[in-house]
């Protein structure tokens, strides 16, 4: 690791009762950027979100002004070889295909800039609530180097003409032009943005934890597939959860009219 | 089936002399709940329709306060076995499926809640025309049952941000957000609901049945290929229309500057 | 060639010192109609764009009141044989399969009509501006011949439930319809089409090529892959992208909080 790893912990970690897991990127002074040591620490805190059965959602914020602004260009820029730049894509590649695997919801609270891989943080993320005043980008064009694995990502998210407009142009898009092309779900006032946050988590925890991981398994599963093979993939996952005590319990008290006790259950299913 | 199968007929059926056939789901009672009787019935209408060579159009529209709540919770909760789950989403995905097969387009006719399958169901439709108070949900989820089927569908409408939101929080959209984010194409007025889908409907019978039947075919095939692959199905099925007589007439109009002269001929093809 | 074919040259071609190419439809009088000719001359100009490395963004223009109006109908009634059908189509695909091969983007200026393989033009560009008063429209169906072809590429711009439509009615969407649907990127009063369409020219060229040319390239391999192969074919471009010398510069210019030196070895690389 080179001279600019001093920060440490990369990643904050917080957990609350309930399982609403926050980590926030912790190098305010690098816009947050994604360092081989910040991709490690995100790498094993996620890791273990996976591990914890009482983990339900992780807000994925950040400290300081930007939310995210890519790589370390420094870091890259000192060690010039094809394989290492391999590698490190490789390292971020599993990063943010963690949050895709997770099997708890990921959300996105975007503050200031996200650009480069710190705009593919956000488009990897199950949903994302942006502060009025943040700012999106994929501006490695900029700089000679095309955002390629961010595209991967906002291609996911995007109309095709729309991202692929971001891509070369390397152009800022505001928060409400990004929600009303699919990067965001929401755009709240800076005050009110982790109110808004607040209201998705809950909205989550509500849920039986073993509905929503298998919900997204099957989500990111069948968009990839053939209708046919994402029925197929679908229907099972269906059936599967429907032989869930939770569900059959959640079903039962919707015939019975009442609220379901799956309260004091959950947190340690 | 269960003790809640007394509805006969399940669904209604009209059909006009321009080949314009209405399916109504007809349990308003049970929010017009797909039922196992429900969905046989509509399988039979939807496969009468195919079979049916005068045919040129199905709206899809529901008696009562609802368009379709869903599965019928009742019936699934009454025999709970995987086998049983299995072979019901089977059911329901062959239903699903069979609207996308048809060789006539669809038309979603959608007032007051659309939930669930009964989601899934509107965006399975070709098309989907909403009464400004019709609201949208996959609500499973608030039962511990993730509306796993219904997002295959709602995955190939709606942006997937969007979609996720809808399917993690089982919160309802309106019929104007439905509009903005695909799921559907046009919201009317309640008293002007079923003028904005005769409109639609006129616009559909107006043109050869053989054009239509070719292009939705092709459509749903090539929009699941690699590009190189979608041109060449869908290069054959045009070179194909080109051939059939209405094509040729429509061409020849044209060029002559009057009107194809296909009307006659149209219903009996 | 049918006796059509009087028009000479199909297009104009016009190329700037900066290496910005553009590319003029050239038969006003018809509605610039995409006659064998017309692709042929397309096919060509299109061909030494990609040989050039001076090139470097291509405008797609019109001459006249219409961008582009779809194939030369009375060429092709005046030989109706399956098998020259599926050449004609298998033709024109190659050109529009040549607009996304380039390793350059192409940017369509769009005035008046864009009607059927005319609105597909549209589509298959990387990015399109249009004028305020030009609509879209995919109008075979109005004639008896659906647009499959143009079907492939409206499919990967719009919302599916906004492409079925305009496939199944054959109706003009308005320039702001097509921006908010994804079809178009900008509209433009018509006195500032062409200068709306050189801000886009000018953030691109003041990029490094061969970024852009990876770039564009991945782009449009990864779109069509499962993610983890997305990003396996992003992360190798990218890799490869960094080890460019203009990459190498631009990073380095940004550490040391300079402009990049690249203008005077850009166009002959």
């Amino acid at each position: 690791m080179s001279v600019t790893e001093r920060d440490d912990p990369f990643v904050l970690k917080t957990q609350d009762a309930r399982g609403v897991v926050t980590l926030t990127l912790n190098r305010a002074h690098a816009f947050n950027a994604l360092s081989e040591g910040m991709l490690a620490a995100l790498q094993a805190e996620l890791d273990a979100v996976a591990a914890d059965a009482s983990s339900r959602v992780v807000v994925l914020a950040a400290s300081g002004k930007a939310f995210c602004a890519g790589h370390d260009l420094k870091q890259m820029r000192a060690a010039p070889s094809l394989g290492y730049y391999e590698t490190l894509f490789a390292q971020c590649t599993r990063v943010m295909l963690s949050l895709q695997n997770l099997p708890v919801p990921v959300i996105a609270r975007v503050q200031g800039l996200a650009t480069a891989a710190g705009c593919q943080l956000v488009a990897m993320c199950d949903l994302a609530v942006a502060a009025r005043e943040a700012r999106f980008a994929v501006s490695g064009v900029n700089l000679g180097l095309f955002c390629s694995t961010p595209s991967v990502a906002l291609a996911r998210n995007l109309p095709r003409k729309q991202a692929m407009e971001m891509l070369l142009t390397g152009d800022f898009i505001s928060a409400e032009e990004a929600r009303e092309r699919g990067l965001v779900n929401r755009v709240a006032e800076a005050d009110r943005l982790d109110a808004e946050v607040a209201q998705l988590v809950q909205r989550i925890v509500a849920k039986p934890r073993v509905a929503i991981a298998v919900g997204k398994a099957q989500f990111y599963r069948q968009v990839e597939a053939g209708i046919a093979s994402a029925y197929e993939i679908a229907g099972q996952a269906m059936a599967c959860n429907m032989m869930d005590e939770a569900a059959l319990e959640g079903v039962q008290a919707f015939i019975d009219k009442r609220s379901p006790t799956w309260a004091v259950a959950e947190p340690g299913r």
